[in-house]
């Protein structure tokens, strides 16, 4: 029987769990692929992950001994970073070895140059795990619906934020204790900047949307917007309104370009998004011939991330030598459509005086800028009255100027909040 | 360019779709394989559905034409039934060359015999469109989760019936007229026998428990029950619960035994499968080294389905001769866990007289049984009065039998109606 050799760089929570899985899964693995498919070797610097590394597997922490061996076939780069994962991959690559990797921050700024040397070499790079973790929708995207013109993704790619949005959702409870809550049990970084900020879901938006629209979008081309200004008031008034806080990354294709970025945004209640909940992950796809699907996971762990990436050693181990190989699927070169342009409908509050001809200046604004409003509601009274309003869809940059110009106004208080709402069925 | 030709038998809807979708679809098909796919040849002996057919492609009403035509490397098989599509496939496979269908009756019933053929002949049978439509579940387990010890499925995999409960739960309406109203809308067929009733279900859960599982499961091994028994009473009453009405396909390991039924349940309002409603379906899968994943989108519909074949021969034509075929993916020979055996949940309603004495002779039935309530509430009073129960995990046999000795007792007005609850997450 035919032997695969795996290389595994990064021994940590994912690469022990690759490991694993290839230890206990030898058997599936060899059903699933007539080969016999066995980790060879690991890649790691520190003594105590490698005193981790089951016997019978060579330890080394000399990534030559990796990519000078001719007996692996398959590198696993579970280092993250940019460097030297980048420069080990390049390497791997331009050895002749397929490249499976987890790393988002390298692919979603580099992959460009990654994909066109896999592909020189004729050899395949994947990275089902750089995405959503165990959830396969970079395989889906690339095989079931290569053929279907994708025209939107939205998805929570973002843990640590739906769990914190989900908890402020339940509980009533404010951002900042909600965050520490999360801190504590795991759910947030010590530093979560990344994630609570919205680059992570940026880099992973980067991925999805060039796979999905078959061209090149990296990180610098996603704007992003954090969960930080989501208030606990915003929350309340969304669920007296049957809409639901998510940070989403949306990809749109409209024109024939693409528009792609990450901010938090209300979601019908009854939208499939809006029942996933926790640091579970979720991307909704929408095409006209396969309508919608959604594909729903574990974003993170190490066991469910590994799971992906085995499924990636069996996508390439079953590829004979001369398959078709695809690494570079973006093979279109659409523009960008620019953010104003997009229509979107929005929830808006803002404190105002509670005094007469208040209501009648601020529609004339919304008149003026040819915003229409859908739905408008006071809270309060007095000087902490609060007006809440939800805009029919609308140019981004009309809805913007006028919630602009209300903040002019000598009875508007504070500054206007405003949320996008993602997800309203039109059809 | 190496050239792919199709021959499609059947042009009604599916195969129509099928047809637009290779025709409008040709450059992305290229792009994604680096070959030409094209439709050559339909078989269909409809005169009308004939008409339908694109200038350019060979249309006649004998199978010998696309089984004899050595262009033809991928036939796709869209009549259903079992006969003449049984013989068509088998003798399109012994020619050599790839299948892929649609066609869940024969799938379910003569699996074992096409994927031996298909095995033996060296070539694909795929049929990613015979169970949930667009949804490409079947690759991910085949493909992604092949080395996954999948340990759970659930599906909604009928999209008439999720209609019917779906509408049920949010009108308040009779199972009757509301089976009525989605006939007249097109969400149920004038005979709805085979969906109403499970058949349809079963058929499907047999072709998703065997590739899960790795071992293989027929229809006549899939017990199912229809959602005719659910009344608007249970549904109103589950929700008073927080429980949402569903037909389930069930498919379970345990103790390395499978356990495949269809029937209605509850699962609670927050359960991923929850907010699956009207004419959707979606699978929701279980594994050790996944955790839970979920895959949704439309389960039936012309375009959808046509877009589960289009990534079936994307699949095939991206691995090439000599690449491993795995079409027998039932390597295993797992035996069937007893019924009796299951541990369920259950929600349980039935008549009482309100008199005294009541509540203790059937809480001491349960005891006498070792089944143990969760809640009791009464309904209603005097003679009308009833009570709904819902009980702890226990041995289905037990519930079935205390159950069943309510009925004899005098106090009760008429046979129960027990539902099982599932997807209760006990971690």
């Amino acid at each position: 029987m035919e032997r695969i050799g795996i290389g595994l760089l990064g021994y940590g929570t994912v690469g022990s769990g690759v490991g694993r899985l290839l230890r206990e899964g030898a058997e599936e693995l060899r059903l699933a692929t007539g080969k016999e498919v066995s980790l060879r070797r690991v890649c790691e610097v520190s003594p105590e992950r490698q005193a981790l590394v089951s016997p019978g597997v060579d330890v080394t922490a000399d990534f030559a001994d990796v990519v000078g061996d001719p007996e692996i076939d398959v590198v696993v780069e579970l280092i993250g970073g940019i460097e030297p994962a980048r420069t080990f991959q390049l390497a791997a690559l331009k050895a002749g070895k397929a490249v499976v990797t987890a790393n988002k921050q390298l692919l979603s700024q580099h992959g460009s140059e990654l994909l066109q040397t896999a592909e020189d070499a004729g050899v395949h790079l994947r990275f089902e795990a750089s995405a959503v973790g165990a959830v396969p929708v970079i395989k889906v995207l690339r095989e079931s619906l290569a053929a279907a013109e994708v025209t939107g993704v939205m998805g929570i790619v973002n843990g640590t934020t739906n769990y914190i949005l989900s908890a402020m959702s339940q509980t009533g409870a404010e951002y900042g204790p909600t965050l520490e809550r999360a801190q504590e049990l795991g759910f947030a970084e010590a530093d979560p900047t990344e994630d609570i900020g919205g680059k992570d879901a940026a880099a992973k938006m980067a991925i999805l949307s060039s796979i999905a629209f078959h061209s090149r979008v990296t990180l610098a081309d996603v704007e992003y917007e954090g969960i930080e200004g989501v208030t606990d008031a915003d929350v309340a008034h969304g669920k007296s309104l049957g809409l639901v806080p998510k940070l989403l990354g949306v990809a749109k294709l409209i024109d024939g370009c693409m528009n792609v970025r990450v901010y938090p945004c209300f979601i019908p209640a009854g939208h499939p998004l809006a029942g996933v909940s926790g640091a579970y992950n979720a991307v909704f796809l929408e095409s006209e011939s396969f309508d919608r699907l959604m594909l729903f996971g574990p974003g993170a762990g190490g066991t469910p991330t590994a799971s992906a990436v085995i499924g990636d050693i069996i996508s390439i181990v079953n590829s004979a030598p001369g398959a078709f190989i695809r690494n570079c699927t973006c093979y279109k070169d659409l523009g960008f459509f620019p953010n104003g342009e997009v229509v979107s409908s929005f929830y808006v509050r803002f404190q105002v005086s509670d005094k007469p001809g208040v209501l009648a200046r601020i529609a004339g604004i919304y008149g003026e800028e040819g915003v229409s409003i859908q739905t408008m509601m006071q809270k309060g009274a007095g000087e902490n009255a609060e007006l809440v309003l939800i805009l029919h869809p609308v140019r981004e940059a009309a809805a913007l100027r006028a919630i602009e110009r209300m903040g002019a106004l000598p009875v508007v208080g504070s500054a206007a909040t405003a949320i996008r709402i993602e997800g309203v069925d039109e059809r």
